[in-house]
């Protein structure tokens, strides 16, 4: 099991990078075999590849994160965060509640994400 | 499965009860074959029976609860609150993010509770 510590390097490592990094760089920080469920009730993506898909749309618009709370337990985090997508045209902010599991090396395992669209707000 | 707002309504009803009602009031929340983890990674309880025997210690305590957050999706729920205990001796406050399921009359069916040692503040 990865130490606390370590699951919390991983969280903010993930919302550092979808920030910065590309759909491949945050494919890359799951596993191989790693599964998505984004947001919760929706079929899963399985698969780095199916992953990378799924946030391929973020490399077309420019994107903040911020961590606003986070609880670690076992291998998991459960954590709180902003993240703003802005397409020039238009400034969406929405907050979810994210759920991950990680492997020994911290590679992400699971992704879950508790939001719906009421907690979407454009601006 | 449960309209969102039944599920709002099911996680405010919840904190209320943990911080009004007994172990057994909490425990007729859940469905008969609920399961609970808390925290995430310890060995689940399963059924209302185990349910509330874990909730037993609240009966000696003055508990209260403030919602701190909430984010619902499909038939879920990940939320953050705060509990603090009071014993006479010592007041404890905990602030986890809980994920619950809920079936169609919104009775909670799994409850997992994402905190560490480290969330804990005694006072």
């Amino acid at each position: 099991m990865p130490a606390a510590e370590q699951i919390r390097a991983a969280v903010l490592r993930y919302l550092d990078t979808v920030a910065t990094g590309t759909s491949a760089d945050i494919a890359a920080l799951y596993a191989e075999d790693a599964t998505l469920e984004d947001p919760v009730g929706t079929p899963p993506h399985a698969g780095r590849a199916a992953i990378e898909e799924f946030y391929r749309p973020l490399d077309a618009v420019r994107t903040t994160t911020e961590l606003l709370t986070v609880r670690i337990a076992g291998n998991s985090a459960a954590f709180g965060f902003r993240v703003v997508t802005e397409t020039g045209e238009q400034t969406v902010t929405v907050s979810p509640i994210d759920v991950m599991t990680f492997d020994e090396q911290a590679q992400i395992t699971s992704m879950r994400a508790f939001w719906s669209p009421d907690d979407i707000e454009p601006r």
